[in-house]
């Protein structure tokens, strides 16, 4: 289990509705919410993911309003016959829904309408007492509603719709409202190591700031270390200096960095290039680089080599380098790298050859065995590794490894 | 939101606990419990994440098991300090742990030890009169209690622990508790539509199926269609008899089939090759194709040419057309596609140029523009494409847009 310690928070509670939740789709919100709310000085105590059933919302709202100072409702505010949130929660507070005017102007403004639809009358229902947020995507409003020291928020369904609203209005509501101390959060994100080592290594330094709250996440060959609390005292900055310093050099980023965006500003900052070489994983490591908005500026391109014809076609591979100590080999990755580098005139290329598994293992070339090569403007190493888990998790250990590797070369 | 009819299916909750779900972790467990519960008749009405405390993960427990027949409670097993599932089920049933001889028994034999260290004990406390279930692949037993017409089920956390007890124990203990009518699923996945038109498309046919429950979970170009209902009269039969006839070409594959997948199957049977040559998705596609085991025996590689260099260098893309057409275009697409096959040898091959931003658009060329070239062993055809949406998005629906091309040539 994931490390973490809660400070003196607030206690939020979600309520996600919408039957896809329970019917195999993933639920992408709630690290969504637990991020804004933390930055408020929130922590989430229990998250619910009901159905679309006027009794089931209503029925997690009051229980999650029985055990929370804020609740925050997401979906089932549209215009369609099974968008039943507003009546869960007026049925659940004992409140009425009252049509307001200042709503129907905004939605006949938005849309330029003169009257409007019955569908759009709808949405003009608020909880009586409430305070409707303006929606810039879409007509659902937001609505806040305090009581008795609490707060309801309803939310439309889709992200592009509530999002805007936290900085447009939410953080400033529930800041105002609970005048919490405010949070303040630094995301530090290495690599090279596991969970169990960033644990034992920070662990020790994190006694110090017994007042902060921190979270290790574990990724396939990186962590992120989260760590929050009042920083008016500079506690939060003390403690992320300290852990940056036991980091040292497997500290990559910052916030929502990535590996390959790490290696990608060093590179730009440079003036300098890269190329690419993959076997076994297969485009996943371009695949990592080219995420990068902007990726074109210092990524020049590379080759998926995924068969002997393509290392010897596009990377200049030997064919008596591939027959004498085969594709999966130090001498094969070396190859790949200089020939990746020599092809797209890069200032760095790296290669990576290895057995993804779950076939093609043997007893001197097992499952997970991955060599990699790593050229630079003046070098060219090579690194041999052995990942234990399924194909995905070795494939992600590799690209990440090397992308790694790559930003610690760059001087 | 996405349409799904519900059977007549048993009610079933799912109880996550773990204070990481509550603090950034994605919650991945929700849709495979779903999975394996509709093909036990059940759907699920609700799901509660909590975090790692005595009475939250009580308080869950208890009001699930007021609303629901079945309950599953996962993780909070495990040997340390902050695993309190089993007491939290204990004082929320006002049921007594008792010492398991049974359970010291098989742990001891399994881990070949005469006295079973303290932390071990702690695993074999079982709630009395529950059934305990062995775990293959750690110390924490589940449990199964049935009282009332009830179930509940406590499972260990992780994965690759609670997956293998619903084949061997679970299914037959729910199954013969339950009495229910088997359920038998259909997945129908097809690509080239959106989500709306799966709807309008398959609804009329489904009217003649009430009995039956359907879902339709959207992707990047791509749906997927879940049929499910008691099969012992051949409804289900009949009704993805009238899916697949609806859907056509579309469908591209059944289960847990994949785009890549699905054109790899094909290629294979026939003895094929395949090459890519990719600028936008700048590796998704080849990372795609290799996410499939077994890809080596008809993917050859291909390039990812990021930049005008690399289009030359691997693909012998003419300077003279990236100069008076540009990279984004159907004749830099045409020379692409047909560099990879020529260089690699293959019988096909694919390319993908466009502008997947957010960046680098213009009027002419806008974000979301992209072109595609898809050569077969006697053809080379070409494609425009205009998707709207983030980069990320953008560049997934052009890797499934050229799969699912790719795999409705082959012959």
């Amino acid at each position: 289990m994931l490390t973490s310690i809660i400070m003196e928070t607030g206690r939020a509670e979600i309520v996600c509705t919408g039957s896809e939740l329970l019917a195999g789709k993933l639920n992408l919100y709630t690290p969504l919410f637990h991020e804004r709310l933390a930055a408020l000085g929130f922590a989430i105590t229990r998250e619910q993911s009901s159905g679309d059933g006027l009794e089931e919302i209503g029925d997690c709202i009051k229980g999650a309003l029985g055990r929370a100072e804020l609740v925050l409702v997401c979906g089932g505010l549209g215009p369609t016959f099974d968008d039943l949130t507003r009546q869960a929660a007026a049925a659940a507070l004992g409140r009425k829904l009252v049509y307001s005017k200042a709503c129907a102007q905004v939605l006949g403004l938005n849309y330029g309408l003169k009257t409007l639809p019955p569908n759009f009358k709808d949405q003009c229902l608020i909880l009586e007492g409430a305070k409707p947020l303006e929606n810039s995507n879409g007509t659902a409003f937001g609505q806040v509603l305090t009581k008795n020291k609490k707060m309801l928020v309803l939310l439309p369904g889709p992200r592009k719709e509530w999002e805007p609203m936290f900085p447009d209005f939410l953080d400033f509501e529930i800041k105002t409202f609970f005048r919490r101390a405010p949070v303040t959060q630094v995301k530090l994100r290495a690599a090279g190591l596991w969970e169990t080592t960033a644990e034992k290594l920070l662990r020790p330094a994190m006694r110090s700031f017994r007042k902060l709250s921190y979270t290790v996440l574990a990724g396939p060959g990186t962590v992120e270390f989260i760590l929050s609390g009042d920083d008016r005292k500079g506690g939060v900055r003390k403690a992320a200096a300290a852990c940056r310093k036991i980091l040292g050099h497997r500290l990559y980023g910052e916030g929502g960095a990535t590996l390959a965006g790490a290696a990608g500003e060093k590179l730009k900052a440079r003036g300098r290039t890269l190329a690419a070489a993959e076997s076994c994983t297969g485009g996943l490591a371009a695949k990592l680089i080219t995420d990068v908005p902007g990726s074109s500026a210092w990524f020049l391109g590379g080759a998926v080599a995924y068969s002997n014809p393509a290392k010897m076609k596009f990377l200049g591979v030997r064919a008596a380098t591939l027959k004498k100590y085969g594709a999966v080999s130090a001498e094969c990755a070396r190859e790949m790298a200089a020939g990746a580098k020599r092809n797209l005139k890069s200032d760095y290329a790296f290669s990576v050859t290895g057995i993804a598994g779950p076939e093609g293992g043997s007893a001197q070339k097992p499952v997970g065995l991955v060599y990699f090569g790593l050229a630079g403007p003046r070098s060219l190493r090579v690194f041999r590794r052995r990942f234990r888990g399924t194909r995905p998790f070795i494939r992600a250990c590799a690209a990440n490894f090397i992308l790694d590797e790559l930003r610690k070369i760059i001087k």
